[in-house]
């Protein structure tokens, strides 16, 4: 048993992808009665492994999810840690998502579900300050976070370092990057995208063999990481 | 006088966004301490027209901005109003974001980020459930609202249709539509955007000319709207 507290799994994508990527974590869980029918096939498994699911009026839901954005459905599970990273990561696809100390929780949520969107299989997470796998994280993934294996990468740089050459380590930055076409795609690419307010950590950049940046029109500053992440997924898949 | 709430922009690149697209609607102005740099052009404009401004302690000022989330400075302005959709658009640019019934005030602040970051210097706002110009809204858009002028547009499906053939109305849709590739670009884009659960209505969809589709994995359902609307802004701009 872990002795930090379960993962509050919100909302019907993420519950679906919960019981489709790791049924066996799942300790317990809560719908409400317009949930019934949508919680039908999860109860059946549980029942069949012994663990408790209950029907519950929309105003005890919002306490057990500890936020009113509850969906309805909630499973409360195992929580999950981040995996140490093997020295030979299997690299599936064609783009691993390398995060630098994104320190919202939401964006970190929706960078995990437009990651998945996309084809990413996993996700690596390093960097200073970062979020952690919060219930906001997961509701807002819908179901993403569950899709990805996601890996520590402490130190970052010299993990950026240990992919190439089997990798095109590539980091985005707000300006002096070439544009998304100029990346070459002859290996599978690593996009490294940084915190919020101060972007990638210079050694970060420095360990990486690229830079990449989204041309705008000048009017606003920045994009939000998720969508700029957003436009790099597309781009370079 | 207008009768309504005014604005509270909250927030360093939002009110720089405020002052620089429309000085005179500004009320009144407070900031921190740490702020007081950055506020010190603001208060000299100001000044000159006897408006009012204030250096506030933190806790004083995440009750006059109604959030935490204030940056430290907070510009109070005239509420902004939705402009009626002019018979004859001038259009400008290549790209016009329509909005169909996004409901959450984050998406539509974030949405008018990234639409003014690539270049859009209006935005349709049409739809039943549509979210407003709120303090979140201003926030989250990091000054993109200011940018973008904003007009009115009900009943969304007959300004759609009135928009051709001056410009392409492309609909943004979950399945079934043509890749982003296959948009021709021979005239501006209005790119309808829907609702975050529901997506376009029926008749918005009929009254447009193409619909366009991601493909994704399958592994999660859907991208959020804010990220399909960065997406394709930059894939058809």
């Amino acid at each position: 048993m872990s002795f930090t507290d379960p993962d509050r799994i919100c909302g019907a994508p993420a519950v679906a992808a919960l019981f489709a990527c790791r049924p066996a974590a799942v300790l317990r869980l809560f719908y409400v009665p317009e949930q019934r029918f949508r919680a039908g096939p999860y109860c059946a498994l549980l029942a069949k492994s012994r663990r408790p699911y209950r029907e519950v009026p929309p105003e005890e839901m919002t306490r057990i999810a500890g936020t009113p954005h509850h969906g309805g459905i909630v499973g409360i599970a195992e929580p999950r840690s981040l995996m140490a990273l093997p020295d030979n990561l299997a690299i599936t696809g064609t783009l691993l998502p390398v995060l630098d100390g994104v320190g919202n929780p939401h964006n970190l949520g929706a960078l995990a579900r437009t990651a998945a969107f996309f084809g990413a299989r996993a996700m690596l997470l390093g960097g200073m300050g970062r979020a952690g796998l919060s219930d906001a994280a997961y509701r807002v993934s819908e179901g993403g976070l569950e899709h990805l294996t996601l890996y520590r990468a402490d130190p970052l740089a010299s993990v950026l370092r240990g992919l190439a050459p089997r990798m095109l380590t590539v980091v985005a930055v707000a300006a002096g990057g070439v544009a998304p076409a100029a990346v070459p795609r002859d290996r599978p690419i690593a996009l490294v995208l940084g915190n919020e307010e101060t972007g990638p950590a210079p050694d970060t950049i420095a360990a990486c063999e690229m830079r990449v940046t989204l041309p705008g029109s000048g009017l606003v500053e920045s994009l939000n990481v998720s969508a700029a992440a957003a436009v790099l997924f597309h781009a370079l898949t």
